[in-house]
This record gives C-alpha cells, sequence and structure tokens, in this order.
C-alpha cells in the first residue's frame, strides 16, 4: 500500500500548516498541499461577509453556511480526484464538525458518494493525522501571529477532534514543526 | 447550457487576477477561483529550485520540468472534477505551451484522457477567455507591482495566445480590470 | 538644489503605490518608500480595533482616534530625520484633512515644529505630487484588489486634494503607473 | 525612568516577529514596531540584487553593501528620532556585525552621532534583549515557515549575540513567544 493523502486535522493556531511545510520538505516525493486556508482565498471575497458564507464573531466563534458547505464540498471531490489521478495529497483542514466532518471526507475517499461517474471507485490510502496543542498554547500562539481574530484557538483546540479517529497524533505544545513532521513520514508508506 | 468553468489564458502581468477578482465580484454566483499561482504555493517550496521543478531565469524566461508537469496534469484534472461536482469555477492559467497547452485542458473537459472512471462523462461546458495586453504595458505593470522577475511579461505577452482558439478576448491595455469582467461575465450563460 | 523627499497624496486605490516602485526601479539613486500602509503595520493589532484606533466602516468611511494622530505625527518627525540625516525618502500618504494635513507635514519639513533640538533647522527640499484618479475607475481598481474595504476609493477621490498645493499632479484614470512615476522623475533635481 | 526603545536582537528565525506581536499586545501604551524586514521592505527592489545592497547566499550567508549600510544608518537615526518624538519603539534587529553593530545603535541612541542639530541631546533610555535559540531547532524553524533561505537560521544563531550586552536575554528553544514577551515586558519601566 502506498499513502495517497495524508490528512491533518487541528484547530486554528495548533501548528498545521508549518507542519504541512516540514512534511513538504522532508517526503522525497513531490507532495501538493491544500487547506481550509487555501479554499477560503479561492472563494469569493464577499464570502466572508455574505450570509451563506464564512462569519468569524468577534470572540472567535466560526459559523458555516450553506453555501461555503457547498462550495467546501466540491473542492473535496476535487482534492480527491487529484489524489486518483496521482498527485500525492496534503490535506490541512479543521473539522469543526468533529467525527461527522471525517465522515464527509470519508465517503469521497471510499468512492462512495453516489455520484454518476465516481461511485465503485477503489478506496485510497489515507493517513489520518490528529495535531493536537494545549488551547492556552495555541491561544499564545495566535497573539505571535497577529492575524488571526482571538479566541478561534481556545474555541477549537478540543472541539475538532471530537469522535475522530486518527492512525497517529502528534502535539505541538512541546514538539517542533519538524520533529512531529518526521514522526508523520516515519508512518507514510 | 450553463457556463461550469472561465479559462482565462494570458501572459505575466496581463491583468489576470484583477479581472478574476471582479468576475467573482460581479456574477451572482459563488464562483472558485484557482490558477498558476496558487499551484505554485500548494507545491513544495523546494519545486522552484530543483531539478524537474519550474525555474526563472534572471531576465524572466520559464523553464517547467517533469515533477511539475506531472503534479499540474493531476491538479488539472481535481479542478475539473470540482467542476463535475457542481462547483463553479475559475482558471487563470498561462499557456506557455499555446495550442498543446489549450488541448491538454480540453482532454479532461471532455472527459477524454482515458483514466479510469472518468472515460465517457459528457463534456464541461467552459468559456474560453484570451487576455491581451500591449507587451510594453504589461512589462511597465510588472515594474509597479514589484513582486515579479522582470522580462515574464515581455516574454509571455504573445507566444501564450499563439494558436489558441478563444470564445472572447479581452485586453486590459487600455480597459480596466472591471470593465473587462463586465464583457467576460455578459458571455456568462 | 537636491530633492530630498517626494510625497506622494492621494485616495485609496489611486495607484501610488504602484507609482512608488516605478520610482524606486527608475530613479538612479536609492529611495525609502514609507507610507500609510507601512505605518499601520508597525502599529499594534489592536489599532484597528480600538478606540483611539483607526475605524474603517462597512462602507469605507475612515475614521482616525488620537492615540492613532499621535503615532503618525511622532513617526512623521522620524522620517523627515531620516532624510535629514541623508536617506532619499518617497511618503504615499492619504491627506484625510486636505491643507491640514499637507500643513503637518509642511511643519515638520521647515524645522518649525518647537521641539527641543529641531527648532531651526533648514527646511528640506520637497516635491509634492498629486495622485489623481477618477472615483468610478478608484473604485473598480479596488474591486480588482479585492483586499480592501469596498468605499473607500470613492469616499477619499476628491477630499484628499483639497487645498492642497502640489509642485506637480498625475492622473492614473489614463496613465500607467510607470509613465506617471517617469513624469515625477523628471522633477526631481 | 521610563522605557523609550525596546531593541531585540538575534538571528534569522529565531523568533523575534512574534515575540514583538506579542508586546505590542500585552504592553498597555502603544508601541510601534520596526525592523529588519520592514526596513528591506522599504528599499528599491533592486537592492536584493544590485551591487551594494544585500546578497544572501544560496546556502543562507548574508553580505551587506555600502549602499544597504548608509540607508540602514539613516533610517536608524529616523527610528530613534521617532522616540525623542514620543513614540515608544521595539526594534527587531539582526546584529550581523555583534558588538559594532550594537554600538553604531548606541551612538545614536547618545545623540553623539556628530550630526548637526542632534549633538548633545540627552540619552534614550532603552532596553536591550538578547533573542536566543537553539541552532538546530531555528533551522528547524526555518523549515516550517518556508519563505527563507534554507541555511540563515544555523549560520546567525551565534555571531550574532557576540560582545553584545543586554539588560536581558529571552530564549525560544523551550519558551513560547508570548511568555517571553511577558519576561521582557515586566522589565519595561
Amino acid at each position: 500500500m502506498t499513502t495517497q493523502m495524508i490528512i491533518l486535522n487541528g484547530g486554528s493556531s495548533s501548528g498545521k500548516s508549518g507542519i504541512v511545510r516540514c512534511l513538504q520538505a522532508e517526503l522525497p516525493e513531490q507532495w501538493l498541499a491544500f487547506g481550509a486556508d487555501s479554499l477560503i482565498d479561492a472563494m469569493p471575497a464577499r464570502m466572508q461577509t455574505a450570509d451563506g458564507g464564512i462569519e468569524i464573531s468577534a470572540d472567535g466563534e466560526v459559523n458555516i453556511g450553506a453555501d461555503f458547505r457547498a462550495l467546501e464540498q466540491a473542492w473535496a471531490q476535487g482534492v480527491v480526484a487529484m489524489a486518483r489521478a496521482g498527485a500525492r495529497i496534503i490535506i490541512d483542514d479543521i473539522f469543526l464538525g468533529g467525527a461527522a466532518s471525517q465522515q464527509r471526507w470519508q465517503k469521497l475517499l471510499d468512492g462512495l458518494d453516489g455520484l454518476d461517474g465516481l461511485d465503485g471507485l477503489d478506496g485510497l490510502d489515507v493517513l489520518w493525522v490528529g495535531v493536537r496543542c494545549d488551547s492556552i498554547v495555541a491561544a499564545g500562539r495566535e497573539v505571535a501571529r497577529g492575524d488571526r481574530v482571538q479566541g478561534m484557538a481556545e474555541a477549537q483546540a478540543d472541539i475538532v477532534h471530537e469522535g475522530v479517529h486518527y492512525d497517529l497524533e502528534v502535539d505541538t505544545t512541546h514538539t517542533e514543526s519538524l520533529t512531529c513532521a518526521r514522526t508523520i513520514a516515519a508512518h507514510v508508506s
């Protein structure tokens, strides 16, 4: 079995992006990286202010609307299609819905989404990685970044992991990104 | 027929990105935008220095290696899959290979790529748009941006259009991005 | 006389930044560039949400508080000091107060600010440049940039020039940044 | 005595920027932050390729030319003038010259630079802070950032501190940015 996708899940400011860049540097093959940030960049700017889009309250609570969800679902299907076409893919996501978010990915990965032309495809070999960080530490790193609404790190630190199953977990509280990446890379086959 | 994808082709600094943002603002539906820049962002940083990646010489000539091409091809298949999954997609690309670059997209769009599970799908309805800009003007805008290797704009201004067929062309030399976007939007069905 | 500072004034999205980068590329000497954007970057992030800071309403109106003004005034004194120390300086500013904003700069430039140790210095040789852009065109470019609150361009297009005296004016409505920069460079002595 | 400036010195990727943003968030007053990165942003783009500018070799060695040094010196005088004008200033710098770099700042801070109009001013009250980071850890963080030439972190980790005197030192190897910032803030009077 050859790992075709690595899906990292963790709260805001838990250190996912740094781990992704280290993985891209450490892994001998060329891996493409996508995630919540690049998806938002691809959306119309008004998705951050309009009904149906993504709303971040002043205290860091995130609400996702129906238009956002629809685009995200089609985007995820496309990302899975890239992996089926032979590209190695790293995703960094924030499972705001916990186990339900993982199941949405799992259906696409299993080729059981009921869409014409995709049904019945072989499942992809995915490495599921939980990225944990103590909520107080993540909140401090949110301040140090300076480009995020304060409160997101703390609000998301635990709920994104509820009911989610991983192949391995890393914790950035006391471990550097590069070290976490090397631990993950050792599980890539 | 409903337009499912808009593919913009033009040289570096011809004004594609500004038109894309205006299209996303003007079109009533939510369109996802991807392109050459976001693809490069998704690649490992070493693709900009390693053999097989993308090499930009000091005078702005761009050479694309085999590893880059392989990732790009899988990425394009995934982007087409997003459109098949129902997302409206805008692509801004630089057809360094002219007509050959367009044909690579066309095969994917026609569902004739010979890949298991994708063959025989209906073709997608695509609006092909040429984005032209006088090479002297584009070279000046390259200076004004300040973040590009000088020479790319001039080197690419004409060759990217060689042998390419469009549904419509816009020219940013004397026309604003928003006006170009409105012309394009009028052709979206 | 040798030009020691170039001060560009124009509304948001009038094209100042592009002209500045072209000036830095065209002028034979090394010029340092500062402006409203780099000043805001230097301030604490909370200045964009706190009382006393800078507040941008949903329709693009900008309100400047006392804390912001105090930092801006000290910053301007420092920038003038850089010019006195021999650096050539380009400033791009937005004179929200029109003539009053220009007078604040003029006092510092004349060495008549009444501050210990600065009073009585020789005046600096400054080139004052107005950067105009039709408000409809500037509003369109604001959409094309995608990173600004809509409405700022239109709100500021005219008021920033009220009562301000210039050595020359350029208009980006139908003229490229590089051409405007060359016009300005021809006035630098 | 009231602290008027905080000067942080540390190698590339030692964590200075994160500490600066935390300091700006933690300190009750409004502090302006400048540093090596914002200085380079203010310079013409060609300073990164021209003789006399800043040259970063493929293995991360940095060479500074005469034109760069001249602009940097005038910039530093201006920053000190901002502090004299009443703004609280945080600097994050990389003392490539070790003790000699500190002495250049010290002369300006003492008002002993021999320049007309500045000589004989009172000295400023400065808090000197060393930001240390184990070179292996800093090199790993350089990979995780993804936007720096590999090798700078390791090359600079120790030499920037040679012969430099500090009021306090922090070490980001095992301590978070926010914690370091709070330690520094406790020394601000």
